[in-house]
C-alpha cells in the first residue's frame, strides 16, 4: 500500500488553521489539532486527521459548535458535571480533565462527567494529562452504537473505550487505552482497506450470523464485545462497555445506549433522545494521596521491569507493557513523519482546496 | 451430582460462631460470615463457605490475623491507605468501604487502598455497600498468580476482579462483578468436579500449550486473560488485570504480580516480597455529585429496561443486565437453602468436629 508521509509539526499547524477557519478560537483550534496529531503519532490512525472531514461536516450541520461555552452545571469538592454546549470532545474532555486535576490537587481526587459533547478523540490524550502531575488518569466515553450486548443481535453500545494512565519513575508510564469491543473499528477499516478477512469473533451480520467479512459492518453488522462469545465471557466485555455507557451517558445527562447520536453527518440522531449529545467521564487520583510518590514510582518501575521479563510464549515476541506500542510508534513517526493512506490524503487535499490552505506531503 | 441443602441463616450463624472460635471478635465474625454467605446465596460458590477451611489454616499459620488493628496510614480529604494488619479482606474491605463512603458524603467521592490484607471474598459485597447511600461503588483486588499476561507463559497475575455497583430506581441495581481472566477459577472447579472438558481459550499447560483439561491448572497450567488470544484482544484482559494489580498492590504498598502471596496455607509466600500482604482498592462516587438522584435513577431504569429489550440472538435467551443472575439466585437460595457439594459439605463437617459445633443439613 502506498502512503504519503507528512511531518507531524507541519500537519498540526495546518490542522489547527483548518479548525480556525471552521470557526474555532485559536487556543481551541491548537488543542483540537494537538489531540488529532497525537492520535496519528501514536499509530491510532482511525482517530487522527482521518476524522477531520467528518468533524467539518458536523460543524456545518451545527451538530458540533465551534464556539462553545462549556459550563459547570453541578459540582461538589471532587465531582462536577459539565455541559459542553455541543463542543467536540477534543476540547471538552481536556477542559474537564483540567478541572478534575485541580480538584485532585486540593482534595486527593477529582471526577468530571460531561454531557452535550461530541467525538472524544483518543482517550489516552485526556488521561495522560494526569501524568505530569503525578496522578493516575482515567478517561472513558460512550459512542454511537455499533456493538451488540452478549446474547443480543442489535447495535446498542459504542466501542466505548477505557483508558488508565499511570505514572512510573525511570520507566515510561503505563497507558492502557482499549475499546471494550473484541476489535476496534480501526482494525476493521484496516482489514477492509487491505482486502483481508477478519477472525471469527469480531463481527456479525445484521441478523447476528458470524461473519469474517469486514464490510459487513457497513451492511448493518454488529461488533462483538471483548470475549467474543458466551463461552469466552463476552458478557464481561458487555458489562465493561455498559459501565462506560452509564458513567458517560446516564451520570452526566447525555444520551446512552442506542440513543447516542451518530458521528457521521449523513446520519441523523434518533428522535426522542433521553439526553443531550454524547457523554464522557474523566478523573484523576493523586498518587501521594495513597503513597509516597518516590516509593510508588520505584514500585511501578519494578512492576514494569518484572512484567517485561515474563517468560514469553515465543522468544521473538516479548510481553509488552500497555502503552509500549503507541509510545514507540510516536518516537518513530516524530522522526519519519505520519503516513497517510491514499483515501485520507485525498480527503485532506479536498479540505485544503475547500479552505484554500494548501497541504504538501514530504515536508 | 448430589447436594446438601442448608438454610442460609443457619449457615451464617454457624459460620460466625466458627470465626469467633478461631479468634475473631463477634462483630468481625458476623461480618466475615455475612460476606461468605452472601457469596453462597448469589451463586458464587467458589467464594463462599467452601473457603472457610482454607481461611482457618491461614489463621493457624498466622498469615491471617484474627484480631487485626486496621489503621489509616495516610490520607487526604478523599483518599486513604489502610494497613490491614493481616486481616482477612472480608473484614478489611468493608472497613475501607465505610471510610470511602464517609469521604464521599463529605467531598463527593472517596477512595481507599488497602495493604497487608488477605483474601477479599466477593468484590460485589464491598461495592454494593455504596448502593444504599445512592452512590456508585467500585471494588478491585489482586490475588495470587494463576494468569499469564498476553504473549507470556508464566503465572504473573491473579484473576483480579473488577466490580461496579450502580443504583437504579424501580429496577434492581446494576452490579458487574467479573474476573479479568477469560474464565474464573470457579468455572474450572465446576468442570473438574463434573468431569467435563473446558473450551479452548481458558487455560494452557505449564509450558503454554493450549489445553481443554481443567485439571491442568493444578499441574502448573495458566489461566488466560479475557480475550483468550491476541487475535481476540487478550492484551485488553491483560491490561485490565494489570490496572487492578497496580491499583491494589502498587498504590497501597501491598505485593503485586508474581509476588502476591498464595491463598492456600500449604504454599509459602515467595521470599523478598516487595510489599505487604495482598492489596485491594475500593471507592465510591456520590450520584448527586453529578446529577439529581431522582433523574439519574429514572435514566438508569430506562437504560435497564431498554437493554432488557435488546433484540435477542435467540428468543429463548434474552439479554441480561449485569447482576441479574446473582440476584435471582439469591432470591431462590434464600427460599430453598444453599446447595453444598459433597466435598464442601464434608469439609464443613470436619470443621464442625474440630470446633465442636455441629452442623446439620436440611435445617
Amino acid at each position: 500500500m502506498s502512503y504519503s508521509l507528512i511531518d507531524a509539526e507541519y500537519l498540526r499547524l495546518w490542522t489547527s488553521a483548518i479548525f480556525e477557519k471552521a470557526g474555532f478560537l485559536k487556543p481551541n483550534a491548537d488543542l483540537a489539532a494537538d489531540v488529532l496529531i497525537k492520535a496519528d503519532l501514536r499509530g491510532i490512525d482511525s482517530h487522527g486527521v482521518a476524522r477531520l472531514g467528518g468533524y467539518l461536516r458536523l460543524i456545518e450541520k451545527q451538530r458540533i459548535n465551534p464556539r462553545p461555552e462549556i459550563k459547570v452545571v453541578r459540582q461538589t469538592a471532587t465531582t462536577a458535571t459539565l455541559d459542553a454546549d455541543k463542543a467536540i470532545g477534543l476540547i471538552s474532555a481536556p477542559a474537564a480533565m483540567k478541572i478534575a486535576i485541580e480538584k485532585a490537587k486540593e482534595f486527593g481526587s477529582g471526577w468530571v462527567a460531561i454531557k452535550n459533547s461530541n467525538h472524544f478523540g483518543i482517550a489516552a490524550y485526556h488521561a495522560m494529562m494526569a501524568l505530569e502531575e503525578d496522578m493516575i488518569g482515567f478517561a472513558v466515553t460512550n459512542a454511537s452504537p455499533l456493538v451488540t450486548p452478549a446474547l443480543g443481535a442489535e447495535r446498542m453500545l459504542g466501542t466505548n473505550p477505557i483508558c488508565f494512565a499511570i505514572p512510573a519513575g525511570s520507566e515510561p508510564a503505563f497507558v492502557l487505552d482499549m475499546a471494550t469491543s473484541a476489535a476496534s473499528n480501526g482494525k476493521l477499516e484496516i482489514a477492509e482497506r487491505t482486502g483481508k478477512q477478519i477472525p471469527e469473533g469480531w463481527l456479525t451480520t445484521a441478523t447476528g450470523n458470524a461473519s469474517q467479512n469486514p464490510s459487513e459492518l457497513k451492511n448493518g453488522g454488529m461488533l462483538l464485545t471483548l470475549g467474543s462469545d458466551m463461552a469466552h465471557s463476552s458478557y464481561k466485555g458487555y458489562g465493561l462497555s455498559a459501565v462506560v455507557d452509564i458513567m458517560s451517558g446516564v451520570l452526566s445527562g447525555a444520551n446512552f445506549g442506542p440513543w447516542v447520536p451518530p458521528f457521521v453527518a449523513f446520519l441523523n440522531p434518533v428522535e426522542n433522545q433521553p439526553g443531550e449529545g454524547i457523554g464522557h467521564f474523566v478523573g484523576a487520583w493523586r498518587v501521594d494521596g495513597f503513597r509516597d510518590v518516590a516509593e510508588f514510582k520505584n514500585s511501578m518501575d519494578l512492576w514494569i521491569q518484572r512484567f517485561r521479563q515474563t517468560k514469553p510464549l515465543n522468544t521473538e515476541q516479548p510481553v509488552q507493557i500497555p502503552g509500549d506500542f503507541e509510545r514507540e510508534e510516536e518516537m518513530r513517526r516524530k522522526q519519519s513523519g505520519i503516513p497517510l493512506v491514499k483515501s485520507v490524503y485525498e480527503n485532506l487535499q479536498s479540505i485544503a482546496l475547500e479552505f484554500n490552505l494548501p497541504l504538501n506531503a514530504a515536508q
